[in-house]
């Protein structure tokens, strides 16, 4: 009977594993660790009163794969033979748009009587009520007319754009670990439940190319990238990483003081200043450079 | 005053409108329209009883773009050149189970207390009781553990895969048109809140290439897709479409015909079966050729 039948046991049990990749796991297990940690900071906020939050961005090297977890507003990018290969996306209202109003369309009662789901291209006037309106809802990617009726006076759960996007007129990064107490102002709203401890999780197998020295993840929080593109950063890896000797280790140190500097800018009369005079950057810059040529790889 | 003052109201007024390009006004159009035709069949449904739903996909041309919008498991493609342009995704229990997830999960009373929204490798058993299991829920892409507890054992909201997926063990499509009235098989619980009538709408800019009269936008039924790899289709597109005279409108509905008899397979002894013997398609097969080069471009 075994002869017969216990194969078909095996494919039955090993079928529902087809996903369960090696890969699929560390995902998983860095994911949990993103929402054991925000579960961690709830206890602490909930017994200290304590407030604030923060975004997290993470890198995990395990059997070969560089994994990137994102969960807010740093990115991460791959600089290799002068490419650039993104490493992680942000969170922010404006890409998180859909996800915020679905949330706000499914349970309203979230938005108190204070917020509407829906999104119009600018805030709608009472003396508007009744009249045709562009608007979009968590369902829609184009914008269509709907009649202006009183909800829709409410202020948007989503509004603005750029740097100045917020949710709930109070955050600008919408995933992330902490923020527990967070209200909305003059208001007992919370605005945690809009939050998502969630990152997404993006895998490099380092194993599929054959990396330099001049080969590097960068991780940089806002502070770098609100003044600094992708080319630019490029830019400078390349500057500073050829102006070293490949074996000398400083130069990744370097690399990652020249890119703070960078997007720093320069004290001058008026305030903090870049080389073409835009103002600096005003946010914290964090900035990580890991090479990805490896020891071995040093001539 | 006004000299002052009145560029900033101007400006005001257009900032919000920077993201609605004509564009995007043709794709919400699209969008509400898609609502629009199923709230109209829900109130046929209603009246009369009926059943039965459908899958959607749409192409409309205007001022020389192609929009191609898509609710449900049917596909689009563009051959150009013998290169293959995707033009639609398909939405099923599997490409969808974060958002069928999400919903089970923020509205438990849409699983009744017969479904639940996490997803297991395989079905868990009653004996596993308060064992580690792998699972995944709205949030992960990964897989973790968890110890199994007494709802672990209730049916997975999304089971099965490729074509065997099925929400609430009874549909494998998640987007498309009617189906109000569909019920879990042996229960009241209604399917349709899990279905969504709205459709993914891709935007094909015309002007961008000089196309010729082998250019072509398929559209495909999951019959024709179920046995035909988009490879194959355009093979097919290559080989029909050289064999005529460029300027013959009859070799479109050629190689339409050619597409689905392709999928249907010759009869033989043991049934429906295509040139490598695997069986031909057991599912509605619907075509449509669109060519890309119009009329003054046919030589």
């Amino acid at each position: 009977m075994a002869s017969r039948l216990l194969h078909r046991h095996i494919r039955e049990q090993l079928r529902g594993l087809n996903e369960v990749t090696h890969e699929s796991l560390v995902v998983g297990a860095i994911e949990n660790a993103f929402r054991f940690m925000d579960e961690h900071m709830a206890r602490k906020q909930r017994n200290q009163y304590a407030v604030g939050g923060c975004c997290a961005l993470v890198t995990v090297y395990l059997l070969g794969k560089m994994y990137v977890a994102n969960a807010g507003d740093s990115r991460a990018i791959i600089v290799r033979n002068g490419d650039i290969i993104p490493m992680s996306r942000e969170f922010t209202p404006e890409t998180e748009r859909q996800r915020l109003q679905l949330l706000g369309f499914l349970k309203p009662e979230l938005l108190g009587n204070e917020f509407t789901h829906l999104e119009f291209p600018r805030r709608v006037q009472p003396k508007e009520l009744g009249r045709r309106m562009l608007y979009r809802d968590q369902s829609m990617t184009g914008w269509a007319y709907k009649k202006i009726e009183l909800q829709d006076l409410r202020f948007p759960l989503v509004c603005g754009e750029g740097k100045k996007a917020r949710v709930m007129a109070t955050i600008g990064v919408t995933r992330g670990l902490g923020d527990h107490n967070l209200k909305v102002s003059s208001s007992t709203l919370p605005v945690k439940p809009f939050l998502s401890c969630f990152p997404e999780v993006q895998v490099y197998d380092l194993t599929q190319y054959e990396h330099c020295p001049d080969d590097v993840l960068i991780l940089g929080t806002d502070g770098l990238w609100d003044v600094s593109s992708d080319k630019d950063v490029a830019a400078t890896v390349d500057k500073v990483l050829s102006s070293y000797e490949p074996n000398d280790p400083s130069r990744y140190t370097s690399l990652a003081q020249a890119l703070v500097l960078g997007a720093r800018g320069i004290s001058r009369e008026q305030g903090w200043r870049l080389p073409n005079n835009k103002m600096g950057s005003g946010d914290d810059i964090s900035v990580f450079v890991i090479p990805l040529g490896g020891a071995d790889s040093y001539t």
